[in-house]
């Protein structure tokens, strides 16, 4: 278990804070996560990795020359936000682009997918790349929806190296996508582990058993059985990743190969296991280049271990194999000089200048229309943030009302600071949507600030709002809703309360109800919505192993989405 | 809990096999552990370091340029055999003598003192250099008595660059005991480790609890307190490593740190406590050069974690600083070339000639009848052995009985091969010794080794054995058993029947007796001290935190030396 913390609140800050402290040569802190102590060359693009922390040395621990520029460093087990990613990018930038490369989870495919519009929005260019090798996460028919553990790995190190040989933004992209579609891995879990302040652990595997394909959250894996010996588990493993080889792999493939330690499972019980695998993986015919055996991307002290393999060409190979200079991972020589204090100090990004657009009367009416909606909703949400949380405990880890509160609040003070400027909707609800997903962070942030910019992008500045506006408004928060969380009707999250909404709130508008009186009436749709939510089957996600005990609770998500509504509905009706 | 693994009995070996297998670019295998897989110029001293294995990357892990030339491997903390220790040593030279290093236990330091005086008899020079850096397992007036814990990896790395620098034999050694004198080491455990197939712990500490200064193997520490912050754990660290610092160690102090994680104590809670104890030591006026933070020395899957400081002067500093490239450690660039296979093929040592010289008839006669005794010997140890390993089942782990039989029969085999030749009792006493001590390996086997090589060194080849031939010889034994064992009389090992035997067969000669006679008497005493063990206070130990449930058990290493002792009288009378 987790042992050594100060405030469980501020574990994740009190950890950067030593690893910076630590590695000084290697890197420096920004906020949201932390890029190279020196800037490399002008025109080199830029790769920055991330996820949740807890993974050590991924994903801070492999910033450095020859590796990544940059990570971004969410909470334990919890995806960064919008804000970090944009954050860690603009100071990793050299003016060639940020390549983000992370694990494929809801959350963090949300937070740097909107930090890639709103780094392009500011003329960087940005991409996502996607690492997706755990085969036990979904079939090969639907490869792209796998979850992305150890392969991270591979992929970040090919994607920095070829950067560094100087690769541009198209090239750095293709490779490590290449790298990705070449990556499979397989993993087991013996125990879990424990979160900082918390004394039961996030999920559990009964004794002597062993949980294979388990996600290193705690997700759930394709079955459970007895322990088996080390060679027996080489066997498994192998079997299980040369199974999902490349249809071009050929009859003696070269390849690398990670055995990974999750934490708890050490290095000389790996190497025993290395023993079998390496000698099976030779009998398949397979020849493995410069494999490594230790831990690499870890879960705390979680008891299990990885096989990962990522079939080479020579591209593939060089780059695998170039040298590389970071806190947890060296490699040959980078040449980097020796810290003297004569190079240029890492110069922080220049502010993005934000253009003020000064909006007619109607549009400063609606503003300030929108800036009383959020301000009620930060008010309420306040006093229903216990209710929420006790909600959430049941199902998840009870923080949905802190993260409602803290992002509505920031939401409310940022859409008043932006309509002071005398701006118009649109612009309000994009300060608000950037304030909510900074502040709340996880997947509700991300949610509801991509659902306000959405909807402001679609309110005029220049006239009064009308059915149609917020019609059109909703459904496009919806559009970008269910792009980021990839959730469908009856997946138990806000969309079954919002696709109801936006429903019921075409209907009535389209039978002539007023704006107010059309949304009040689609908001009773949602909050009945939301109430259902208690009779479906819960989701199964990231971190959520006791989700079954969820069902007969309603989705915290639903529900303060149409507690919001219905107070929206009566800020309209007194307007 | 250790879970994978094949046969526990063959844990190391197949660690070994695993971890070779994963880096051939850096190690090769050689009896008793790895060397580098190139070799180094001509004319270097070898660095060799080593001990129980478990504690990974400590110590196969820093073979490499820069770092060590070779590694002796042990079992699962267990010391590795003086014929390890020596195999290695051989295999690693490269003329220029051998500087063995490891921490201060028992059982490595008899082993590897057995290795050098082998060394130099064959004219290899060799010398050890124990770490002591645990300052909680000894008062500072007895520092020697420490143990070695993260102290091991400074002296290594500093001994090893140093002999890289081309440093000769004598500075290697000056530089890594000045290393040793500089530093110093204080660790807490929370949770223990299990042995493959175990299923209890080797020993436990109570949950929510912390023993400061606990040894890594379960060794007794300074006192046992509730966990606390980590905060304040930091404070305790770095106030009780500098409360030991160096008499010379100045205002403003530059350092090199280790905060060093045991297994189950993740990279995320060190940098945790990193983040005080970096500002408590700034606070203190020390300055930290280069510091690691992570696993550098583990015990399995222990919970825990310690601090060590080294206080630097500009050779300490450049030494710690040097480039090294080895399969867990690396930094800065050693200038290896890429593998292409143009290289030399590391050569095995070149076998050592054994001169025999034939003895005369009193000394073939001689020999014959100590290959009798020690055919009798091993004889009966087998028929004792599940007696012998129940009575040590109570006190130790259990292996007495197993260790006992292995060595005498292998003692017995060498004995007779060597009697074959025609040689007299020295040289066939030598070969049954260190047979013994490589076989039977452990702490009885090297005590058992020695003592027979001693003993035959004051064994006449040319003329009938005399009681004061015999008396002499077993004095010898007994004193080559307490330079390499430092045990004293009433400590509960084998001493305290040998002490006894000794005084006994003096005067038994001295008045008169026969060889046969007086051996008989004397054996009579060492079977009632034997006996007598049972009162004592158990000796606490390494690995053996159970001792306590000893008292009332004889102890079965005095016992099983008496039964031989006895054996051995019987053969004498017959002859």
């Amino acid at each position: 278990m987790t042992r050594l913390y100060d405030d469980p609140a501020t574990f994740t800050e009190d950890m950067v804070a030593g690893f910076v402290a630590a590695h000084p040569d290697h890197v420096r802190q920004v906020p949201g996560g932390v890029v190279r102590s020196r800037r490399p060359r002008r025109g080199k693009v830029a790769v920055v990795t991330g996820g949740g922390s807890g993974h050590y040395p991924a994903f801070c621990g492999v910033v450095g020359p020859g590796f990544a520029d940059g990570a971004v460093i969410g909470n334990i087990f919890t995806s960064p936000s919008a804000q970090d990613a944009y954050s860690v990018a603009r100071a990793a930038d050299n003016g060639a682009g940020v390549v983000f490369s992370f694990g494929n989870y809801q959350g963090d495919n949300m937070h740097f997918g909107l930090a890639v519009e709103r780094l392009e929005r500011e003329g960087v260019r940005a991409h996502n790349v996607v690492v997706t090798d755990d085969v036990a996460s979904a079939p090969r028919s639907e490869a792209s929806k796998r979850r992305g553990v150890v392969g991270d790995f591979v992929v970040f190190k090919v994607a920095s190296a070829a950067a560094e040989e100087g690769y541009d933004f198209d090239e750095v992209v293709r490779v490590a996508e290449h790298a990705n579609d070449r990556t499979r891995s397989l993993g087991v879990a013996f125990d879990g582990c424990t979160l900082p302040g918390q004394d039961e652990p996030l999920f559990e595997v009964p004794a002597g058993r062993m949980g294979l394909g388990l996600g290193i959250h705690g997700e759930p894996g394709v079955s459970e059985r007895d322990l088996p010996s080390a060679a027996e588990l080489a066997k498994i493993l192998v079997d299980g990743v040369l199974a999902e080889a490349p249809a071009d792999a050929g009859q003696r493939p070269r390849v690398t190969a990670i055995l990974n330690g999750l934490g708890a499972t050490k290095y000389e019980e790996l190497y025993v296991v290395w023993r079998t695998a390496s000698r099976l993986l030779a009998e398949a015919g397979v020849e493995v280049v410069a494999p490594e055996v230790g831990e690499l991307v870890t879960s705390l002290d979680m008891a299990g271990c990885s096989l990962t393999v990522t079939w080479l060409d020579p591209e593939l190979e060089r780059l695998w194999q170039a040298p590389a200079d970071s806190p947890a991972y060296r490699k040959g020589d980078v040449g980097i000089p020796v810290a003297d204090g004569s190079e240029p100090a890492y110069e922080p990004p220049a502010p993005v200048e934000q253009e003020v657009v000064e909006a007619p009367a109607e549009g400063k009416a609606t503003a300030a229309l929108v800036v009383r909606a959020l301000d009620v909703v930060a008010e309420r949400l306040r006093d229903a943030e216990d209710e929420l949380g006790r909600m959430d405990a049941i199902a998840g880890d009870g923080d949905h009302g802190r993260g409602m509160t803290k992002g509505s609040a920031a939401a409310a003070e940022a859409a008043t600071e932006e309509a002071a400027q005398g701006v118009g909707p649109a612009a309000v609800l994009l300060a608000a949507g950037d304030a909510w997903a900074s502040k709340a962070g996880g997947t509700s942030g991300a949610l509801w600030g991509a659902a306000l910019r959405s909807f402001g992008d679609l309110l005029p500045a220049d006239r009064a709002v009308t059915g149609d506006d917020v019609t059109s408004g909703a459904a496009a928060a919806l559009a970008s809703v269910q792009r980021l969380g990839r959730a469908e009707l009856g997946d138990k999250t806000l969309v079954d309360a919002l696709v109801p909404f936006v429903d019921a709130l075409r209907e009535a508008t389209g039978s002539g109800a007023g704006v107010a009186r059309a949304w009040q009436r689609a908001a009773e749709v949602a909050t009945e919505a939301a109430a259902g939510t208690a009779e479906l089957r819960p989701r199964t996600g990231r971190a959520r192993p006791l989700a079954e005990r969820s069902v007969g609770t309603p989705d915290p998500g639903a529900t303060s989405l149409a507690m919001a509504l219905t107070w929206i509905g009566g800020v309209l009706a007194e307007s």
